[in-house]
């Protein structure tokens, strides 16, 4: 199968996210970088371009002009990648959505609840594919999770404690080279809670992922930890998860120490199981009544969904990149399947979309809702 | 030093906890169990007593018959341990309190706040030790990592999140011999919430061993997960710990495949540390900075406070059964510098007393006043 | 039951093993210290009597005197516990053999297997019970693996891979106080192979222990690798247990950074098993064809062998305190039988004696004639 | 950069290598694949082509053939990389130097070490790059330990453990998909020692890498433990690094429920350090008088090495493939070096070569002939 075109907004190779697209793209040789509108400074985005192999007459000066440019050609983009910050995902995605491109989109999906109904209603007008990169739902051993779950290993699920708990708003070290938290903490930019929108959101995406469960209320508390700062950067969250289960959310920005930071952990009558994205291809089990063991990624016993999302076999750790690499593979199978009228195979069938971001943008509403209350039950 | 005359209220070689006060009461020599009312059947109360070696003529139907008798032997106990369920506690602590015998008590302190403020009262009048088993503050890793606090190795305090959760609710395997939860579900016995009463409370008073640091508020779910259960099963509590610091705590009964459960982490402007009972020997250090270091115990660059509670170097580990020990030896100081009239050793201070037992009540009860109000902010 | 009466030669309250010997040999109340001969400075012996609760009178100058005065007395000891440097474990168990009293001895059994052959014909003529401190299999979860194997769980054995290497040999820190390695590396007191009578012969008998199989041929690598010092310091070995397994062994002062290091692993031709006596409490199971599994001690699924050997329930850590007190509960009990003209219970008469004492100087000399033959296979 | 033209030998989409060095060749864009013999099964072969998207006019039938038609093509490869069964390496590199088309070939270097000096010879006559994919060394965090060693960080060096032992040679399940061991165990395709010319040389090559010593003795315990089997499938090696620092080695087929199993660990006079292939984020450093510690790829106090091998951050998990994506990167740094006759960077003048190879093979043949003289120290 030949690639695919892709276009990038945003993402050069100096950018937080934007390596990991590109590697991950290629990989598999689904999708071929061929355009782009790296940056808005122009000589970034022309070194964007030179280091990725992407022509000089395909650089673009905005996404605006890309859409219309790329779209005008018979060799243009079949797909472009948007990462820029959050208040430009939805104008961004709209503009490619116009045009009939397919949208792989960074999340969240906007900074606001209103902001993201206008782009769901702008969707459906103009149903391209669109993915929403909620790349931890796209390890093959989170997939199993999931798969175990269905199946009933862990019984009748009870309780759900998630946390993505990074440290990216701690202060830095003096003469530090390491990043400051920058826009992801100005609520202009991210809308009215950012440490849900950075990493909150991740959480609730994969509680859904992992148990098929919807979080129905929330009680929160939204912290302001770091001295002077105008947005929050802690979050705890009490969650319920229809009426017979109870949850925890974690999500923070002030986790000194942490790296990267997402786990979860899933309890049932029966049994209860413990993922962790920092150890990716080991899924802990652990019934009430035998032994507790361990599913590793490539096992010949583990599902469908994680063999078939695999590429080393068991003791060859695959990792973030192979992670993303599923994602986008996904996104070629319903790409390729939409525009050949065909239906997607059942697994991209899974990966997340616009109508899971429109989900979190919810629960970041709800949790804004319950924080002005002053952390009373709110319902989704 | 010649051990201290030690009686045993409950506590019976096929209870739960008798079995691990009796080996600690006796590890380094501090306690010699001479007297018992291990049950109220005589058959189960001389069987306990032969086991335990205590002569036929100081085994008694009741602890009040015991208060009574042991007072007026001139080689009467000294001290008694306490290992009832929760609402006799108080009752039995009074009894041996008025005849001025030191006391060591399970926790929690009573089954109510208000039967905890007589009891505090009562020991106003009536001043011998009074020692409450939290425990998990003896290990001494647990006191490192207090030690390491009060150094300013995390900075300045940010976050806690700790857990203490157990399966001791979920449902039996059919025709398994494992114990159903019994007494400690039954409301008539625990109090209000049976959760907070077993576990909670030791949540509640590692972190402030932990962090020196005061629980101010608190917003909670209490939730009953097992069917037709009567009490709660499970709770999750927001924390504020003074102004500038949250916290997060899951206690519970249903966490299905859980052995023990106690884990701690708490964040800083410059590092986090967790500790986790179920690997006690080991701290982890994590600075934001640099790299991530353990301390064990019985390692030469750990504190006095640990090294004075350790009895091996450091890969020969120690466990439960040591850091009770510690408990008894904290007690067994106190008891000894009560009886010579001087100061005890600057470590048996730190030692959980009856002030530590009533902050646990104060917690109960503003949790439960908290759920109550359907989860608002409710200060201690 | 009441305590049976116990000596000490050597084993002060500042020596290396001494308070692990006395916490276990109290822990369960199968023995009461009573006698001691701690040490030949007269200040040092009264001042460990007096920590260790012994009368004046039974402090004793040597081992001579006090088998001699003991068993004269009507209430003289039953047993004692040799805790000498090397050189003098023969000739003080053979005092205390004389006399009829059971024998608790320290490894190795004796310097070389000349020494070690002159003692079992004695014993032979004085046939107490002669107990050897090979405490690694009085761990729960190590008697565990043995069980596993012997029920099949791994299929026919294959692979042994064994080391025990500590760093006592390393060089201290600048004015660190920590202990010099001392009389464990001084030939004349220790034998031909320091390293082995040291640390090689617990592997030795630990693989033998699990395994069930005897190592029947070496070639071994002694070497010395610090400078200047006049023993060996590691050894590397390579086993064959009968015709169809082979095995690897590493044994060592100088492993910078380690703590007590002895772990195993054992491969069959259906799974293979793991153990660390670093994290004692699990057993980790790997079969090749499902998933891998870990049992924890206290679980209702392990062993009668286990279990019998458990205090605490699973989750509740028990450490090296708690083995050394199961060998003490396994003397105790072959004390008691011999003493009433029974047979001991099954679980006892695992505990090692003085055959398996002589089984690892034969293997000790196997390997020193090894090294002498330049590494040549070499039959025990 | 344009990308270079690659070939491969062998190495289908159902072979076990080929998708690595496919995936490993395009993730970071420096190679692309163009033309191939990926098998002698004519539609296999038209099947691998049509799954790499390599053009049907560059499908070859047998690697002589792609040699001749592709050194006479203008667009012809720059590069072959070489995947068959280890008789056919020489044959096979041996076609393309002849044409100056740069090699990166699977190990072992050859069959036996006759062989592989031929090689040697050969490829002095014809100095095209050639890159032996010892992949392991090609981990950051295994360039971190090097760079950890070289800077002193262990103190003079004394001891090394390292393993390699897999799980292939044992009988698979009944009915089981697992693919048998075939030809690796076949000694007409691997020479006299099955298991060294495996995972054997793996280990060699990165001891030698790590620590910057070369083995130079040895003595070998070479079996079969496997019923039936005509080559060795386990070995047991004890090193000599030059006369001060000893090791020891285990290479197996037959360590049951391993995965892939790579370990090393190097001990000096001041600190230790442990490393696993399987855990490859994480790098253990253990000072024999300091707190133990963990470097973790991505931070920014790991070295250059480390760090110019890393595309995301610290807590994003890289693996295998990123790991055998920088061999590719470094084969492509020596080709357009060789190319441009330019000096290549330094970080890829470490990449294993052919010299490697002949160390790896020496190191065979010296344990083979330590075999045949029943385990005696043979100089390599």
């Amino acid at each position: 199968m030949p690639a695919l075109r892709l276009g990038f907004v945003g993402g050069g190779p100096t950018s937080g996210i934007g390596p990991t697209h590109w590697h991950a793209s290629r990989l598999d040789g689904h999708f071929e970088l061929v355009a782009g509108a790296f940056s808005s400074a122009a000589a970034i985005n022309r070194s964007a371009a030179a280091t990725y192999g992407v022509a000089e007459d395909r650089v673009y000066a905005s996404f605006d002009e890309m859409a219309a440019s790329e779209s005008a050609r018979a060799d243009g983009i079949e797909a472009v990648a948007i990462m820029l910050p959050n208040n430009l995902h939805a104008v961004a995605s709209r503009a490619f959505l116009a045009q009939g491109i397919d949208v792989i989109c960074e999340k969240p999906l906007a900074t606001t609840l209103g902001e993201a109904l206008e782009l769901e209603q702008f969707h459906a007008e103009h149903p391209s594919v669109f993915v929403l990169a909620h790349n931890y739902s796209a390890f093959p051993m989170a997939r199993e999770a999931r798969a175990q779950i269905a199946a009933g290993t862990l019984g009748e699920l009870r309780l759900v404690q998630v946390e993505h708990a990074v440290s990216s708003g701690v202060e830095p070290a003096p003469n530090s080279v390491a990043k400051p938290i920058g826009w992801r903490a100005d609520p202009a930019i991210v809308g009215p809670s950012a440490v849900l929108a950075d990493v909150g959101v991740h959480a609730h995406h994969f509680v859904r992922y992992i148990t098929g469960l919807e979080v129905s209320e929330v009680a929160a508390d939204l912290a302001t930890l770091a001295p002077g700062r105008s947005s929050d950067d802690n979050a705890h969250v009490m969650l319920r998860l229809g009426p017979a289960v109870r949850g925890q959310m974690w999500a923070s920005f002030m986790a000194a120490g942490h790296r990267q930071g997402l786990k979860i952990r899933v309890y049932g009558s029966k049994a209860s199981l413990a993922w962790d994205q920092e150890d990716p291809d080991r899924l802990f089990i652990r019934p009430q009544h035998q032994p507790h063991y361990v599913l590793r990624r490539g096992e010949l016993w583990t599902g469908e969904a994680a063999l078939s999302a695999t590429r080393l076999k068991a003791g060859q750790v695959e990792g973030q990149l192979e992670a993303f690499a599923n994602l986008y593979a996904d996104a070629a199978e319903l790409i390729r399947a939409r525009r050949c009228g065909r239906s997607p195979a059942a697994s991209a069938r899974l990966c997340p979309t616009l109508a899971d971001g429109i989900k979190g943008m919810r629960f970041v509403d709800a949790c804004v809702r319950s924080q002005a209350a002053e952390g009373a039950w709110t319902r989704l």
